[in-house]
């Protein structure tokens, strides 16, 4: 589906769900804008079924109508991010199923574009969690903190478990873990609120000030810069604060 | 404009081009299937110019037409993935501009989904360049030896400047460095051939054995893999020659 809402599909992609049976959608990998599964409806003349994350980590139900039918399942984003759809595709393939993926543009390639970073300097991303009782993993600190020692750009993805995480509360995160490891002195970070909408906006600066800016609203990506060429400090500072 | 066809481009792109005065394509960052521009240009209902890299490296053609009139720069993937794109958009807003950048489906993300392998887990990208007197650069086998030494998968672009690189010669170039380095050994690959066609060929295998296969048609992409979780391994054996 793209980045941001039903005007994200490709052409090949609604030449494809208006040739389907069935379509189904599935929106825990991502956030669309709300109300794009329904003006999608209309462009392709028939319903989405909306189905939980459950429903499709069985794939039963969506394996089952494609014994017969041609079967869409629609996700955020560029698919195939998540093992959940790879394993979906192998199950199908195994059953002699025909299967393909229409790609669209991906947060990850849409968040460093739209700072002006280049993507040859993109390091492994990483993914901060809502934190709660005993539950509070630090493992995309050290994603971070090794991208920035190679030079490298870190894109972090926030939780969206139940609610989009906050952009401070992220900052306040990787905050919270550098006072015991003092890795990330003077963290400096790219908010992205609502990429490639018409409200996207960008922040860059220290985390301190960056918890004091207005970040715009969920859905959020932050990307920590790394070694800095100047046409790419040029553009960051566009959104400095 | 995607990875593939005039078909890969989004809704919101297609719109945006139909409200343009003037549509500017460049050719040379990445390449689309023959004929994508003509039927684009049947699509959109107005002419394509296509620029030569210098023009677009220049500015002046492109921002001297959008000081009166709505221009749009036509880019292969997803935009924004070069330096000369940042500076376009960066000496446009400096003339007070209104620019915009519209997303479409990336290489980086496509590659790595289509072999079914995690994009947690992707590396810093490289490209191979094609060799000639005096210039057999070799940077790009650290930046593969550096990410399988951190697990993670390597999407290597292949040169285009000029013509296409083979895939072969991509594999020998880099069989090449390792004769004296001996830090790749027992290198598998997977190739990608024309990834988002309806002619997509995807090969995983030893260099030795990749070397003697039949690996499809320009353009290519290879992913180096790194440590595989057992859904990755699955669905690379799909692909096992």
């Amino acid at each position: 589906m793209g980045i941001w809402n039903e005007k994200d599909i490709s052409m090949r992609g609604l030449e494809e769900l208006r040739n389907c049976d069935v379509v189904f959608a599935e929106g825990y990998t991502g956030r669309m804008q709300e109300g794009s599964l329904k003006r999608l409806e209309a462009l392709i003349g028939k319903k989405i079924i909306i189905l939980p994350r459950e429903e499709v980590e069985e794939e039963k139900r969506i394996l089952n109508e494609a014994v017969s039918k041609k079967v869409a399942l629609l996700v955020p984003g560029d698919p195939m991010i998540s093992t959940t759809h790879i394993s979906l595709k192998l199950s199908a393939e195994k059953m002699g199923m025909e299967t393909k993926v229409v790609h669209s543009s991906s947060i990850i390639t849409a968040a460093i574009g739209e700072c002006g970073l280049q993507v040859y300097k993109l390091g492994k991303p990483c993914t901060l969690a809502i934190w709660s009782k005993g539950y509070e993993p630090t493992s995309s600190y050290d994603v971070i903190v090794d991208n920035i020692e190679r030079g490298l750009h870190s894109v972090v993805f926030l939780d969206l478990k139940g609610r989009c995480m906050e952009a401070s509360e992220a900052i306040e995160q990787l905050l919270r873990i550098d006072k015991s490891r003092q890795r990330l002195k003077g963290l400096s970070a790219v908010v992205l609120s609502r990429v490639g909408s018409k409200e996207q906006k960008i922040t860059y600066g220290k985390a301190d000030a960056l918890l004091k800016a207005n970040l715009g609203k969920a859905p959020f990506i932050l990307v920590i810069p790394g070694k800095l060429h100047f046409v790419e400090e040029e553009a960051l500072q566009r959104f400095a604060i």
